[in-house]
């Protein structure tokens, strides 16, 4: 049986992120064969194309995991109406240099939570337009737009209750689209 | 007779950045009381929320230089459809943290040059979003979007005799436009 | 005393729409001298730029309306992730031919109230856009994202309580905008 | 060997349409099972959810024909910095009422020509998200943003050699796109 690795970005950098918890409490919704692992952000320089033909090796660390992973899923806070710079310059780094788009092909899914209802919506909006210029095959639906409020983690850091059916429906979806669409 | 400071702020790192050759150009079309000045975003950490209370001194002078602007002038290149990671980190370390936005009020226009002919628009689609919520009044036209190609320089960094007027006629209405709106 | 007309564009053309009752609800809160009168955008044609040299006469009696008011405010809902067609039609009529976009430098804002937390959002993201490119002075801040529940009208079809304090600091941003806006 | 219809959906009602033109030239580029049927929604009525429960016969006609495509593809101009009304009135009418979205599942591309350079890129990149929501599995690569120059088309309407090379590879991905994800 093969397994799939899926590299987990995280679009926030603080240390008790929402989304870093759903991040670790999703993964327990998958099947065996898929394993998750996390993909540090939090120690990239700000991109500068002048270092494209000599990237440090913290440049080259994140490529070759996502070049190992073969699917990616992307869990992302909303800042001022878009996606975080930090998640930004993860994506610009291994986007690059021109023709060397690491990202490309790579299946993956978006979800996020925000503190307010509508945040997390608009930062995917931005989002989804750029994986798709990236060449990311991105499940559409269920669109996972989660509100951090009493109960969507239980005591455990589990998914609560009032969620789970809903979470495990887009892990289905996520499961096979990334199954369809692996190289 | 009143000055205006415009914080000028670009969206790209490298050194012959074609959007910092334009800052530099299109500030010599602007009346003599208006003196732009580079903030620079290069030195900036990573946004990490878990600093807000005690935000690092490079931080502290971003703040501080966009606070003693009367206005803003973006200029920036598009990478992967979106604002660079770059220019969106600064953005949001100005913004925090919560409820003291540094924007806010601030009157602004975009600029952006890009090797292609769609790029930069892209780009300035998913700025004005984000600007619009940081409260930033924007100009909306005539929009900029500056292909690099020969002769939208002259030899002397001076912008080229094509794009003079339509680039003269977007200064005299940012000058309108700050004068309208700066505080 | 200078009285101003705002025109007031609901996107849905649903008898009992959400929007078109807050449109009602929300002029109350507005001071004597801004009178507001509904642009009815339902009869219309679908848009063909053949008909722009000879556009029939429910078209001119749009632009007419939209010419005599010196400020807009929008209502719409969302529809798939963006505003409905129906709004777009009417925004694409008036601003053609190209040349006579007849919304230019009209002040407005945009409202939205919709079924669920994130939609209105989504489609006020797409929306500023278009009203930059048609060079409207969008008033940033605050955002209003409203969701239909209990309590947002009272029995009278008045905004409930929850919702007046940040509707009327709305409501005076807007007058704002448009005395400093209109010309 | 099974054959593949595609519905083709045109954003301009103009008679001379540069996308209507293309939509009939890139279909010479597909190999001889995908068989390609213009969709009209020049005739539909401007949405109203009022009339969910008893769409008119020309509603129907258009949920009937995309029920019946394998596969759909988008070709837009850009009215205003998004898509045109038309076209979006086109997409709401198929995705009604609540839970009967007939687009749902039809793999797609979308494309476009455009008179600046700039125009038809700004379109896709709403049009985007709203295929995203209407659970379309959409190509990302390559974008199609085509300026009408001389030479676009060859005298006989077929595309011009310049074009070519791109647009044949475009048809590829979207053939092996469609039968990918074609039910």
């Amino acid at each position: 049986m093969s397994t799939y690795q899926i590299g987990v970005v995280v679009g926030s950098l603080r240390k008790e992120s929402f989304n870093r918890q759903m991040a670790t409490a999703i993964a327990k919704l998958a099947p065996s064969e898929f394993k998750f692992k996390h993909i540090d952000i939090g120690d990239l320089p700000l991109y500068n194309q002048d270092n494209d033909g000599n990237p440090p090796e913290v440049v080259k660390k994140l490529k070759a995991e996502i070049s190992a992973s073969q699917g990616i899923l992307f869990l992302t806070p909303e800042y001022n109406r878009s996606i975080p710079g930090v998640l930004k310059n993860a994506l610009d780094h291994a986007s690059r240099p021109y023709g060397q788009n690491i990202w490309a092909g790579k299946p993956t899914a978006v979800m996020g939570v925000s503190v307010g209802a509508t945040g997390t919506g608009l930062a995917q909006q931005h989002l989804r337009n750029i994986l798709a210029y990236l060449d990311m095959p991105t499940l559409n639906q269920p669109e996972v737009f989660l509100q951090m409020k009493e109960g969507l983690f239980d005591g455990a850091g589990n998914i609560g209750e009032n969620s789970l059916k809903f979470l495990q429906g887009f892990m289905d979806n996520y499961v096979a689209w990334v199954k369809k669409h692996a190289k």
